[in-house]
């Protein structure tokens, strides 16, 4: 078998037989295909496709080319929740328990912020003390004891994925779907749980723009699991607006807490009751979403889903008491009020220009090397379908920076919103479920 | 400007401006592009193309990474030809001297021989003594003095072709039409002649398939003449047969003189006429090609148009005797017959095989190391067309390697012929000129 005849196979439009995909992956991951042969195929996949079976081919070969998290030693179903990635997205902060106090496990490996997206491990480290490096079997013993933990990425997952999407970035061929789905796919699938649920995210801030693509890369991340035998399923999801009303590491992990309690807003609080309904019936303890949501309900009242992130922070040692206490979060010298300068309906809040205000305040990265302020970032006081009069605050801005480097961003925060003259319905934050 | 950026555009479909074209030629000319970036972006030139005002820039910008060489010293009209590469194909050793004998001036630059194709410069060097590499004042002084020169490429032509090129036969990126087109029109538009004949030639020994790719190569190839005010025209001739009789270098140069005597096979003398006259029209020395014929057959008659070959062997310190005593030649060994088994008409000799088969006598080389053996060749007794008999001699096949290496060609020479029961009309050799 030659790299050569692949790409010329693959350039004209044929299908690639799972040997070939593996003889390529293999190639990749040994160094023994150059990186001018590999990105011209990458070019050709985005340029004329792969169909379900090359695309399950692909990721399982990926997959295979490092190593498989093996959770066999947990007990009882294991549910595993992804995100595409967009801006106020905490819910992983929130599902983790939430599920967990049903007796579900969830062993949840996550990942850091970079540019306008945040981490759900850079606001698990708001919280002081907490550790998300964690040995395997004291992973496994907090998952089998309390029922949920979030860790950094442990072990050598998908070396041939990490390579690929290095060359990728770098060679115009990011943007196909059946690599996206792969790339996804073979790290959910190497990280070990039964069910996957994906959280797939449209619109500005998001890295679908169309809930058309979000709806193909979707689909196709779901066949890849049916194809792989494991139980997936996914949503679309609005993100033409940041999620709840916080963005930035200790603000966001508030929220969360706030919506553990009942007290989120109602965007956020939707989603991750939805996704908690779907979560529970993957895992088989109800038979239909739509019949967990008094149960759900039920565990946030009586306090046992709060319970279970207190359990989870102390597990991981850190100081459970900003759980209980969220007003002990460190806070930001400045707090800058946002005013609207228009009246009328917000219709619209760009996602990416809020994400990139928090990451200039301090609240995120632009390049890996850089140390995320806590306290930074934006609280918005209105969202889509608001109404707005002159003058009213659209949000506060938290920050350690001069005021030098904040006005800008301020006006930045402001000009994210725009305006309907008129009253318009809002669509409901799940557009879509697909399984 | 940044070549991601520029990757994208053209995987997207848009087309390219030439600031871009011309940035990415730079790029690769001065190594500041990695490979895996220009693969990447041959691949989408591949498959979205490029149009006509895309194709002249990157020829240009080709042509303008090297040497131009300047021809301004030599007085008159400086014609060229070039061929998309045959088997059998001695042409250039014709035209040459048949041209320059009416005052034309031919400096040509010619290349050697690999695979199934033979070169110029190794059919040149058959002839004991003759040397190919002139330095620049000679070669000038030669084409004012005699006429015509035929030597090897002098300076630095086009070394962003030669990059992207060796790129390119590796990555799958060699069938693009807007590719082959600039590859070949800058080193031709480099070379600094005034006119530029293309003989695109198509059919089982040809780079050209089908008639179809190759009137879209000629096509692309006149227009970018065209845009950058070069007078190229272009004939599209068959190489469903080998061109000629003979097939081996001095086996050729033998064809090549008895052509310039008038005593040539009927295709490879009718191709040289046609030729001929269109470089005659280009070069003004005609108003209309089919003027020329008279005048061509009249400096055969007369012994000038050979004439002209020994002046420029003897010039290029070749030994002429050999011109006017063809019979000098160094013959091989052995000779083997080749009969025929099978009755009718000849419909097709796979010009492929009986390439690969004379390079495998000796007459070619399958590697640029390889030596090549002067005498080795085939020599064709029946032609397409030509009626068969069980036992009538196909061809005689000239060779110095052993029996045991021997007796295998013979059979693929022998099956290199096809047949038809019935007698049909055979196509001319030239099938359309574009200009």
């Amino acid at each position: 078998m030659r790299m050569y005849d692949i790409i010329c196979k693959k350039r004209d439009g044929f299908s690639l037989t799972s040997q070939e995909i593996q003889f390529f992956i293999d190639g990749v991951t040994n160094k023994t295909i150059p990186d001018y042969q590999t990105s011209s195929l990458l070019m050709a996949i985005v340029l004329k496709g792969m169909n379900k079976e090359e695309t399950a081919a692909l990721t399982l070969a990926m997959m295979k080319s490092g190593d498989i998290i093996d959770l066999s030693q947990i007990e009882g179903i294991k549910v595993d929740k992804h995100s595409t990635g967009g801006v106020g997205d905490k819910t992983s902060l929130v599902l983790g328990p939430l599920v967990a106090s049903f007796g579900v496990k969830v062993a949840k490996m996550s990942g850091r912020g970079l540019g306008h997206t945040g981490g759900t491990l850079d606001k698990l480290e708001a919280i002081p003390g907490t550790k998300i490096e964690i040995e395997r079997d004291a992973f496994i013993k907090q998952v089998n004891e309390i029922g949920c933990a979030i860790i950094g990425q442990s072990g050598h997952l998908g070396p041939a994925d990490k390579k690929l999407y290095a060359l990728r970035d770098v060679t115009g061929t990011v943007e196909s779907i059946p690599l996206i789905a792969s790339s996804i796919m073979s790290k959910k699938l190497a990280s070990g749980s039964d069910t996957i649920l994906l959280d797939v995210k449209f619109g500005s801030g998001a890295f679908m723009k169309t809930l058309e693509d979000a709806k193909k890369l979707a689909e196709a991340m779901v066949a890849i699991g049916k194809s792989l035998k494991r139980d997936t399923r996914a949503i679309l999801t609005d993100m033409d607006q940041p999620l709840g009303l916080a963005v930035g590491n200790a603000l966001e992990v508030k929220e969360a807490i706030a919506t553990l309690k009942g007290e989120g807003p109602s965007d956020l609080t939707t989603l991750c009751l939805e996704a908690s309904a779907i979560m529970l019936e993957q895992a088989g303890v109800v038979k239909n979403a739509k019949d967990a949501y008094p149960a759900l309900e039920a565990k946030i009242k009586s306090g046992e889903a709060l319970l279970k992130l207190v359990e989870m922070i102390k597990a991981q040692g850190g100081d459970e008491t900003y759980i209980t206490n969220p007003e002990k979060f460190v806070k930001s010298a400045h707090v800058f009020e946002v005013l609207a300068t228009s009246a009328g309906y917000v219709q619209h809040i760009d996602s990416l220009a809020i994400g990139i205000a928090s990451m200039k305040l301090g609240g995120g990265r632009e390049t890996y090397e850089d140390v995320i302020d806590m306290s930074a970032g934006i609280v918005l006081n209105k969202k889509v379908g608001d109404q707005v009069q002159i003058g009213d605050r659209l949000a506060l801005v938290y920050t350690n920076k001069s005021d030098d480097v904040s006005r800008p961003i301020l006006v930045d925060v402001h000009d994210a919103f725009t305006y309907s003259k008129t009253k318009f319905e809002v669509k409901p934050i799940i557009h879509a479920y697909i399984k």
